[in-house]
């Protein structure tokens, strides 16, 4: 059974990918025409690609604590609005500099950089407006604000982003600041995602401290496979620029290790997240299974 | 007596602009050595100057409903935090490409663009963080929290800068836009400011639509009075480039109507946003006083 389970986390997620887009979709509506513009940009990016795999996290949490997807879909919803926001501002000139993502334009190649600046100003912001607006329990709502803004800010997601352009000059420990980078500028969302389905399903101290764990080794595990799809995979493969790591000179765990290495580590901290399972039975199969998976990705 | 108090509504914006330096101060303290950085750039641009007018109004208008200015002060930093990164984000080169800010260099020309569009994501982020962390009722967190992210969204103050880019490539109907542009750019977060004053107070609803309406009136007299001392005042007096609308063929009241008639109109919004305190008695006489002050400032 686990080993059919195995073999269709593809479709899991596909399906809750499926759920959160429209329910984005919904959220995303220009309410008047002056706002048809900045919409639309906001929608190309939240709509327009991506594998969704943080809000699935979101819902497969919250399902994991006897929580439903309703309960759970503003704060996915959240998330992947924060996300897309961040992948909108790494793409621009003074960051990352790429044109390329989801394989079409990255936003401000689209609409032009000042507009792209703003529509991921106004997916951060709009975020914390559905977390306030679409949650029915004023204290689950605060819990998810606070949450999310601690993940996504400077002790999180942005100082992320803060250690990796630090790496790029340049710096003598690279050890110390890999692991800061791994785990600020993708281990904190992904962690805070899962938690964010624990608090949404109402789940207990001991459950979310179990996600928590969780949460942060599979964020650390899926950051790893992605410096090795960077380093492995073909563009077209992956719908970004591949190779730009070692282009740019970037400090990843395979620029410092190698991809073998790398593999193994991603590997290890797939186990580690499974590990933090042991509060839950067969109700986190699903988030066991896509441990692995995402560690062993090719996409 | 009202007299006297005119005269000193400088020393009161003062006096409640030193508590929150102070309480911005205590809250934007880097955690850890890795996030010194990006602190350092955000404390440059939210404590290096500015009149902290918004989060002013954010105590005054809990105080004139009997709140206090602990109660109001989450709120008021938070508004402050969502200005700053507006700010640090309307200088960019792909935005306004302002080099002065406060009479000092701005994010960017200190810092590089990268930490200046990061700066302010963390900033924007804080803010919530802070309505969610420091605020005692749960459901007067969440309100702030919506009130604040409606305010400065898309349909709010980033989208006042949408259409502010729009009227620079020129547009038919040049007065509706301008409406838009004054309404969402400025007048939304200072409407929201004296609200989240109210809201912090637990004011009734009465309370609420009256400080709404002054704080829509306000920050429409507000903004008109900006555009003329960009056309009028010096670049010194100031601190950010004067001259600014005129060079970039700016859509303003100004360069639509004139000074004399952009003067005339900004009191006109004093005037409403008075009438619209009839809630209030004498509590309310330093929001009464500064209306006046604030559109006919020199600076």
């Amino acid at each position: 059974m686990t080993q059919a389970k195995r073999q269709s986390v593809p479709t899991v997620l596909r399906q809750r990918a499926e759920k959160v887009r429209a329910a984005i979709d919904a959220r995303l509506t220009a309410p008047d025409e002056p706002s048809r513009g900045i919409y639309e940009a906001m929608r190309y990016m939240a709509l327009g690609g991506g594998k969704k795999l943080r809000p699935a996290l979101v819902l497969l949490a919250a399902e994991a604590c006897g929580g439903t997807q309703e309960q759970a879909m503003p704060a996915a919803c959240a998330v992947e609005m924060i996300h897309t926001y961040s992948l909108i501002h790494d793409d621009l000139p003074a960051m990352d500099d790429d044109d390329l993502r989801h394989g079409r334009p990255s936003c401000h190649k689209r609409f032009g950089e000042a507009m792209a600046i703003l529509a991921g100003d106004a997916l951060l912001t709009q975020a914390f407006a559905v977390l306030a607006s679409d949650v029915a329990d004023a204290e689950v709502a605060r819990r998810l604000v606070a949450e999310l803004a601690q993940a996504a800010g400077a002790v999180g997601m942005v100082g992320g982003q803060v250690a990796d352009l630090a790496a790029e000059r340049g710096h003598a420990d690279g050890e110390r600041l890999l692991e800061i980078i791994h785990r600020r500028k993708t281990a904190c969302l992904i962690e805070a995602s899962v938690v964010m389905g624990a608090i949404s399903a109402g789940a207990g101290e001991h459950y979310e401290r179990s996600l928590r764990q969780y949460g942060i080794h599979l964020g650390l595990g899926f950051q790893i496979a992605d410096d090795v799809l960077d380093a492995s995979a073909s563009t077209e493969t992956l719908g970004k620029t591949a190779g730009k790591d070692a282009a740019k000179g970037k400090l990843t765990y395979v620029t410092l290790y190698g991809v073998g290495a790398a593999q193994t580590r991603a590997r290890a901290e797939a186990d580690r997240a499974i590990d933090a399972l042991t509060a839950f039975g067969h109700e986190a199969d699903w988030l066991r299974d896509l441990a692995r998976f995402v560690v062993d990705r090719t996409f």
